[in-house]
């Protein structure tokens, strides 16, 4: 039996060999950090024994697979400390998830209190240093159901009820047992650092008609040092946080008598998202783009004809009667683009062909799932539409490419990629197979040429195309999907897209569709958060404030401001009759990026007495010095200075 | 009994004199030339007795009332050919229209035709010879019945069947009598030039279930030289014709798949549009506006709360539900403007608040009535609401009107105004009546103060204020309502706005309501027809051609063509293998407003060789020299020069 590593090596085994024995043969030290294996992309005990040869990896903390392994133990652990203190209570399930646990329980009508969290918590960190070992228990439904019935525990005979007989497995540690597939992390030992963070209420099993049981979240870690180093980025994610941020700044407001899910772009957004329009389409026109508008409801017809409906027809709001026809508000701008490529016959000579639309399109989601300006009812995606050749394919793409790292290195935001590819499930998709390959390889070929850092993922491209994913890490480490660019080979068959080629034949077109923020509104909250509202000075909304020290400065205050706002510069005037120290204190809390303060001495000198925001005094420049650091600093798009 | 004349003058006539009596007493030439009378506001005959004192113009063609009766009268001449020519016809109703009459009748299976179009032409003129008198003829009920049963017109016995006994008059002249209210011009005699424009359907009394009859469209003239000059006028609004220059520039698309009355902005459009959209927001921005963007539907409550729901119901789309709530199209950008307004404490200190919005609005128009660009079912208003206090109102006004003179100024559009006042219908207005007064007389003043040329139309003004409407006329003489500025006190009481005034106190504020181009879709539609898609060159999708005279001159060419890209402009060089007559030809048709040859000796010398579309060769340039000459005309946003 041959184990393959995640190096490539490989090396023999005998049959039944526990993922522990395999990594206590690489060195000691694996098999202390060891938590669970991972054969062949699933996630196993490490006291399971392996059967048959497999690509194997031995998940340590810094694993995903390993932290998964943990936090599913930790939600255990959780359950098990409940029992102690509350043992009239009923379990539901306890699942891992991104960034940590929780585990969802009947109290029964106790409603439980912040007290009880850190309770809870001492109890979780006393027994998790018994050092209980977990172990799987193989059990046939029967027994299980007897088991759970003593028990009392009703959610669980429920989800008994759907489970096959001679698939059951329960998790055992100290006084705890669970009905769980696993898999889990040997004991409670490496669990050092606990913290319960909130409650909630969720519905047994999702169903509205179902009762509400309480939901406990949690994250833990193997040292205390990760665990205060997350608490302080959740305290700064929580200043950060575009909701909070959103409404001290102006920049939108969500009115549930306009309706929910639907953003009002306040002047201070608005103008963030015209600048960042305006920043796209500068850059669309120079790489040869076309801007369109299209109405944001259609007929029916064409989400028929391109499958939208009624495939996503969940996810859309409800046609609307219009004599004889049906109307929909708009899901993509894609349907309607093809119809502009299509209102007239296309020679090989005018593609590609790129319309772009700031589009805006409108998704049903469900109340309880929206949230600000990240989950939303109406959208604006920075959308093209790139018609080709499949000689014309690899440039395209890379110029895609191109113009989406520009977009975020212009915001010094680190950018993976993610290479989505089909795998041999030859009816998952469309499009002949041919095109495929050479698709994939020459995205394959532009991502060497230009050294991306990417990864391949076999199987996750859509069913019409290969795509290109984008995921960036903002200024607090946190993961984004953002843009994609995807390849399409099946509309331009169902919109019986053409062009004529140099042959005078027709030919089918390739479609690329992209957009590099994805989203003006989810772009807008990531960025909030990436900068913590403090914007680069191209892009906040009142780029200076101008501070007279009294008002017999005025007049100067008011001169410099108009001479500003002439070389297009976004500036107000504090003329109120306050102190200087209250004056700056307001700039600072508005996040202006300047303050400028007027006094005597500038008034004689022709200069300002410069102030950053967050960073503090820059001493005296003479006004034109000023100008041209300023007018750099637009130019460049430069990012905030790091705060001291 | 006492007469006023429109100079204000008076004078006394006894009872039951009649207008054309009136008329001779002023001039011969007068009574010559009049066609009706004017009393208190309503047309009658020159015939008839005038039995009380009233304010009376005697019309003649030059009077809009004039032009009415005369072509009123033109519609029985029809009739009375139609009748000639083919007497098995029957009629239903035939008045005038704005350019003109038409007359809708029944020709059983038989279908009308061009060539029958003019034997009807030339039969009426041979009846308007025989200067036959139209006489007015009382009669009753059951006279009238009796009379078009023996007749044999069913559609006059429908009509007859809604009137009452006493007020029924029939109309004759010739050989033809028709049901008819009147009035009519005297006799045929001063109808000296005719012509038939079209022939459409209409179903009888506009109901798609009864019989559709034949509609016979035309026009008459006093003149044969007036004839002559409205044809003229015809062809060139045929030439101008937006959905024909639409689809040449290629400007937008209306494709029913995507949607009727749902124009789809293609690049050329998208390019103009943008371009408005950003001289306009240039100039908000320096008059203190701040945009912000509101979402293209709302919950139903939102405009139970403004009145628009159910009121216009009949204009809007259906609502779509959404899990407990109501959600529609938005018909009015308003009621979104005015939840941010009230999103936040408002203090004197932030009025005037000016929000604006390019604000996509959705109505429901019928599929009939759809047009182009110029009568749509979504279009983009240039919105704006300013909230101010009574004190500020007057100054508002006028920042308004001068906004929207300097936007029409720009195009070199006249504009005539009308100030829409209040009646003294006392119920038909809200807010109190102390505010209209003062709001009028600032309305007045600002007029006056701007020297402007208005006219008072009192009883005009909306349920909710007073306004001011603005008519353009473009390069034809056609007039076009635009945008309006309309002043609300009902709005901020029903979406209870305040503000804490200096007093520290809540107040009421004043709103105005004020869009300069009124829709994008419609503005453009008569920018296209009023320059007949010649655009100034700030609005030029395409604003240069470099055109090599040959292959060895393409990289000069390039070259010219990319340092214009680098100083903004909109260029590209035509690297076809054909001759210059052709590709000069194929600029001039894409109304290319420079063409710049370069061949040897503008290589040797720097320069280009310039032709200017419609104008012809404006000789030799340093390519240094052209780019000073265009960068003025764009920055003037200079008209372009006059045809040849």
């Amino acid at each position: 039996m041959v184990l393959t590593f995640p190096d490539g090596s490989q090396r023999e085994f005998k049959q039944g060999v526990t993922g522990f024995e395999v990594a206590q043969s690489i060195s000691p030290r694996l098999a202390r950090e060891a938590l669970s294996v991972t054969l062949n992309g699933k996630i196993r005990d490490l006291s399971a024994p392996i059967t048959e040869s497999a690509h194997i990896t031995v998940n340590k903390w810094d694993d995903e697979d390993g932290q998964q392994t943990f936090w599913h133990s930790s939600a255990h652990l959780l359950a098990e400390a409940v029992q102690e203190l509350f043992p009239e209570v009923k379990f539901g399930i306890g699942p891992p998830i991104s960034n940590g646990f929780y585990y969802d329980m009947d109290f029964g009508d106790y409603k439980v209190t912040e007290a009880d969290l850190q309770k809870i918590e001492s109890k979780m960190l006393e027994l998790a240093r018994t050092k209980s070992v977990f172990e799987r228990i193989e059990i046939s439904k029967s027994d299980a159901l007897k088991l759970f019935s003593e028990k009392g525990d009703p959610y669980k005979l429920d989800l008994i009820e759907g489970l096959e007989d001679g698939q059951i497995t329960l998790y055992k540690q100290g006084g705890f047992t669970d009905l769980c597939r696993g898999p889990h992390i040997p004991s409670t030992e490496p669990i050092k650092a606990i913290k319960l963070l909130h409650i909630a209420g969720a519905y047994w099993r999702g169903d509205v008609k179902s009762k509400q049981l309480t939901r406990i979240y949690g994250v833990t870690f193997p040292k205390k040092s990760m665990l205060d180093e997350y608490l302080i980025q959740l305290e700064e994610a929580k200043k950060r946080d575009h909701k909070k941020l959103g409404r001290e700044l102006g920049i939108y407001l969500i009115d549930s008598m306009v309706g929910r899910g639907l953003p009002l772009w306040l002047p201070n957004g608005t103008l963030i998202r015209r600048t960042l329009e305006a920043f796209l389409r500068e850059e669309q026109v120079r790489r040869g783009y076309k801007e369109v508008i299209t109405p944001h409801i259609g007929n029916l017809e064409l989400y028929k004809t391109s499958g939208h409906y009624p495939y996503y027809a969940d996810s859309q709001f409800d046609p609307i009667q219009v004599e004889d026809e049906h109307y929909m508000l708009k899901p993509m701008n894609c349907p309607h683009h093809h119809r502009i490529y299509s209102s007239s016959l296309r020679s090989y000579r005018e593609l590609p062909l790129r319309l772009a639309e700031f589009g805006t399109v409108y998704r049903y989601e469900q109340s309880g799932e929206l949230n600000g300006l990240s989950r939303v009812r109406g959208f604006t995606q920075d959308d093209a539409h790139i018609y080709c050749t499949h000689e014309q394919l690899k440039d395209e793409i890379k110029n895609c490419i191109d113009l989406t790292r520009f977009v975020f290195n212009t915001f010094d935001m680190q950018v993976d990629i993610r290479l989505s590819f089909r795998d041999d499930k030859k009816d998952k998709y469309g499009g002949e197979a041919g095109f495929w390959s050479r698709a994939q390889a020459e995205i394959n070929e532009v991502a060497d040429e230009l050294g991306l850092d990417y990864v391949i993922a076999p199987g996750e491209a859509s069913f019409y195309g290969p795509k290109i994913d984008f995921i960036i890490k903002d200024a607090l480490g946190r993961k984004w999907q953002v843009g994609t660019i995807q390849v399409d080979y099946v509309m331009p068959e169902r919109f019986d897209l053409t062009y004529v080629g140099s042959d005078n034949q027709k030919h089918r077109p390739v479609i690329i569709h992209r957009a590099p923020f994805g989203s003006m509104e989810r772009f807008t909250s990531i960025l909030i958060e990436h900068f913590a509202g403090d914007f680069p000075l191209w892009l906040s909304p009142v780029q200076m404030m101008v501070i007279p020290v009294s008002d017999q400065f005025a007049t100067t205050a008011t001169e410099y401001e108009l001479q500003l706002k002439e070389k297009g510069f976004r500036v107000e005037t504090d003329h109120r009759n306050d102190k200087i120290g209250a004056k700056i204190r307001d700039a600072e809390t508005r996040k202006i990026p300047y303050m400028l303060i007027v006094g005597e001495r500038e008034v004689e000198q022709q200069s300002v007495s410069v102030r950053r925001h967050r960073i503090g005094d820059l001493g005296s420049l003479k006004f034109s010095e000023f100008i041209g650091k300023v007018s750099a600093e637009v130019n460049n798009r430069e990012n905030p200075p790091k705060q001291k």
